[in-house]
């Protein structure tokens, strides 16, 4: 097992040259943000990630959860990293200030989370459905709801689930057969069965907040007929007192293949009666409400697709440096470490490329958030938010299998050692195969990025990307040292844009064909997302470098990176284009009963 | 867990059609393979596949192995599936007659194989193990070797192993320590420690024949001074009886992310005065035979690949034709199977697209195997036998890497149930994980590819096999619904001989670069390869449909199966030729100390 490195340079680089933070710390509400500020939490996340976090991954995954009449029992060492994580106040970083936050920009919050991520991601799902939940009470709920609920939520000191899968209904909300009876004093019973819910049952806080996608008996069908309910593990009294027990139980947790530290249950309410619970937002509103939720979760999985990415990163870096093996193939020379094999270079070039570019893609999405939420310019706020919007199921959909496609290069990196569980590098694989899934799969992110995002819009959104886009190319092609780097990118966005002009074409008459190359068409905006921002950094590197600025090795390794990624990943995005607009064709054509 | 549905029919069509059975069924020593025994073995083989081995994959799994006092106890029901296995005379399917196996072409045992890996590849590693060390000791055995060791081998009365690995010598097997002393009576005491040692110790079999590199004492250092031992578990008195324990012992077993039935050892030769081992082969000669067994080990590697990705795609096919949720993207229509999801479709017919791509080129290889071995015709032998040694890395690298694509896409149709063990497919992506790294890397195949086979006789052979493409692309040309096939199997030809001619022309004075674009070098030419075997799918179907035989709506799929391929894989082979020429050059000039 290696320590983990907080990659406090990449991070800081990201965020001063590619994400704005300086601009944001100008923000009304940001002023906190300071440079001084933000590097003093780095630091000091980097060190509780390192120290707290990291030495209890593995034994999480080895141990994993129990079931012991209804009780769920957490590894070793959960409990005292969450009563530490908890009261240093690291859940309400990026929330309010007037529920116990810190109310920092989204743009500092997430270097923090990937660092939460890359050292234990099984325990940091329990605080991350926190930060979840506070963001939905925080625009649903009712005054004293908040009262009642957030301080808790924000600080910790009880823990937060959502409810919204079961069994007949997974990707298909619509489906939810879990109902809420009105009672006389303005409450509700509950009554259903919900599945795969993470940390649905432990002990590790004194109470727990569920959130349950529910039916009230008029409601009509569909996903237009549910509501969302505060539903408690622990009744809780006018004062704030913690009464009995809720009518809701674990009655199973998942053997799964990774996150062996994160129990995944099955709960059921109202078996006794029916579960207390609280309406929140308007009736028949609650899916409206989860999403909010569920957006915030989807950016946290693509920030979990980085951070195990760089984690797997650093162990193979740190072996490939280590492990003494063959010749080099060019002097034959023996007794060298296997980084000096063009291959193992090659790998660990790609994890760094591919790791940076979905980390610079979701900093800046973050940064693009907040200049949405607290810029004073209206335009430009509007088209963060729409940027925001569209790109969200790209830093889902790609940067989670691009974090899985990086674990797998780590282990090949080990080789043989890669397949035994104790080199530690096998249960970054496994936890990560759970991302592209959890939170809506590729296919389902892939899908509202085709429907939802570009054609409900004529794709207005994207080709304002795409001017952005062509215009870096624009600028990196005035260097010389650059030009390369801008015709790539230049080139990729005219591939992305008459990707986009086929889609828009055929989007109604071959509707089907489009949506077999949706997963396709994430991946060559993800592709070409990426590459836009490699080459913003070597942009930002270059002029360090000319101003005499800063590490010139560090700077010029970022210039070679970005040529790395367009020399290995760029030629993908013509590829994906191309899969793009020729899958459908024979898919459609291809009868279901041949198969 | 869904039923193991032997793809006979599949088997069938690129036996006949695409590897020439008929012809190899005619050639000297090969006549007992008359399509009628062929059929009736692969009927048979497909019985005991889904009736014997599959039921019991998942419990071996579970219960993995355990040490106990030396004794390595493997999982419950491995014991009768082996001595029914055995028994059956499955071992000897392509070993020759005289030992007791049933010599038949290697055609033949390889879609046999293929099921054995569906259905248990941690089981079938076991008697895998005995058809390699078989071909090694008919190659290098004395007369008298053979006769006390062979029938037993082939008859899987006793088990074999292969020993080369140890902590230090991996890869690199010119680090290997292992020595052997020679004794007055001709024998040897052999010590040393040996790691990741499949089936290195159990009680499944009454003895175990260790193969087993080590040096002797005065050999030259490297490779060149490898000799191979053979090393019983229990001496074998000149009667065949069983004496005393040998000097060998496992001292541990690994803990691993998948294949769990299978024994991973470290076995420790000669702690208690040392192990007595016969010589095998001429002194210092070892390694030359151990590839002889490694060769036929990595072909069966192969078929791992593929075996394991038919299974995935079987249970990924049976999963979505079963689970309803959502609706149709194009009608709107509610309680259809995730099938009819353009997305999940795809992901389906890409499986399916790449797992007859796979056996298509393993079988084809097979079919090369048999003509250069029983071929009358010295040229085509040679020929063959040229294209076998040429693509050997390819069967091994492409399908073990495209294998785990497979299993990979098969969770993800199972969404979250895939990631949760009970669904099963969860065992087929971690034991998937393995077939990159065993008997050599994806990396150890690609150079092997591009130095032995193709810079050391300057790509003739190469040369020859893309000519072969391009006249099966004349032909699909001529055929008016085959011509769009033929055009991109053409260029996808081009695209590959243009990177051939980069490779051989920069191949000494930038060799750095070229191995950089070794392992894209080798998905190019995995990628080429199954466009054209699909191709020819295409064209051997269109001709059946022409003349009115056979099953018009099996036929006519094969034909939208390669337009598929053409259409979603086939995009690939330029995005990987770029790869190859390009990030040679950014890799090289990146300081590793910038990483």
């Amino acid at each position: 097992m290696f320590d983990y490195n907080a990659p406090l340079r990449d991070m800081q680089f990201i965020l001063n040259e590619l994400a704005g933070l300086e601009a944001i710390g100008k923000l009304p509400g940001c002023e906190e943000a300071s440079p001084d500020l933000v590097a003093a939490i780095l630091e000091e996340a980097g060190k509780f990630a390192a120290g707290v976090l990291a030495p209890i991954n593995r034994q999480g995954d080895e141990q994993g959860c129990r079931l012991e009449d209804g009780r769920v029992i957490a590894p070793d060492g959960w409990q005292e990293a969450y009563t530490r994580f908890s009261e240093s106040g690291w859940i309400g970083l990026s929330l309010p200030t007037e529920f116990g936050g810190q109310g920092l920009p989204k743009l500092v919050s997430t270097p923090v989370w990937e660092m939460w991520f890359s050292t234990n991601m099984a325990f940091t799902m329990l605080p991350q459905l926190n930060v979840g939940q506070a963001e939905a009470l925080l625009i649903a709920a009712t005054e004293e709801q908040k009262q009642t609920w957030l301080h808790k939520v924000v600080s910790g000191e009880w823990a937060s689930t959502m409810n919204l899968t079961e069994p007949q209904a997974g990707s298909d909300l619509a489906a939810t057969r879990s109902r809420a009876e009105p009672q006389a004093d303005g409450s509700y019973k509950l009554f259903g069965q919900k599945i795969f819910i993470s940390y649905g049952e432990h002990e590790l806080t004194p109470n727990i907040v569920h959130l349950v996608l529910a039916r009230l008996p008029d409601s009509p069908a569909g996903v237009k007929g549910l509501s969302l309910f505060i539903v408690p593990k622990y009744l809780v009294a006018a004062d704030g007192s913690l009464g009995e027990r809720n009518d809701v139980r674990c009655i199973s947790i998942e053997h799964k293949m990774g996150i062996h530290g994160s129990p995944t249950c099955t709960l059921s309410y109202g078996d006794h009666g029916g579960a207390f619970g609280c309406l929140v937002g308007g009736a028949n509103r609650g899916l409206e409400t989860m999403f909010i939720m569920m957006n915030e979760a989807r950016f946290g999985v693509g920030v979990q697709g980085a951070g195990l990415a760089e984690r797997a990163y650093q162990f193979a870096l740190a072996y490939a440096r280590d492990r003494v093996q063959g010749r080099d193939a060019v002097t034959g020379e023996a007794g060298k470490p296997i980084i000096h094999h063009p291959d193992v270079k090659r790998m660990l070039l790609g994890m760094r490329a591919r790791v940076m570019a979905m980390r610079a893609l979701l900093y800046t999405a973050a940064g693009w958030f907040d200049f949405a939420h607290h810029g004073p310019d209206a335009a430009v706020a509007d088209k963060y938010r729409r940027y925001v919007d569209l790109l969200m199921p790209v830093a889902k959909g790609w940067c989670t299998e691009i974090g899985n496609d990086v674990c797998d290069e780590a282990i090949q990196v080990f080789g043989g050692m890669g397949f035994v569980e104790e080199t530690g590098i096998a249960q970054f694989f496994r936890d990560a195969r759970i991302i592209t899934i959890y939170e809506g799969t590729t296919g389902i992110q892939a899908n509202d990025l085709i429907g939802r995002k570009i054609l409900r819009e004529g794709g207005a959104t994207l080709t304002e990307l795409i001017a952005d886009m062509r215009a870096s190319a624009g600028q990196l092609a005035e260097d010389g040292e650059l030009a390369s780097i801008g015709l790539d990118l230049a080139a990729q966005a005219e591939t992305l844009e008459q990707t986009l002009a086929w889609v828009l074409a055929n989007g109604k008459a071959r509707m089907a064909d489009v949506y077999a190359g949706a997963v396709p068409f994430l991946y060559l905006l993800g592709t070409v997302c990426g590459s836009w921002q490699l080459a913003r950094a070597a942009q930002a590197a270059r002029r360090r470098i000319a101003a005499g600025e800063g590490d010139a090795q560090y700077h010029n390794s970022l210039v070679e990176l970005a040529r790395f990624y367009m020399a290995t990943v760029g030629p993908q995005a013509a590829a994906h284009a191309a899969t793009v607009c020729g899958a459908g064709d024979a898919l459609t054509r291809f009868d279901e009963a041949a198969f």
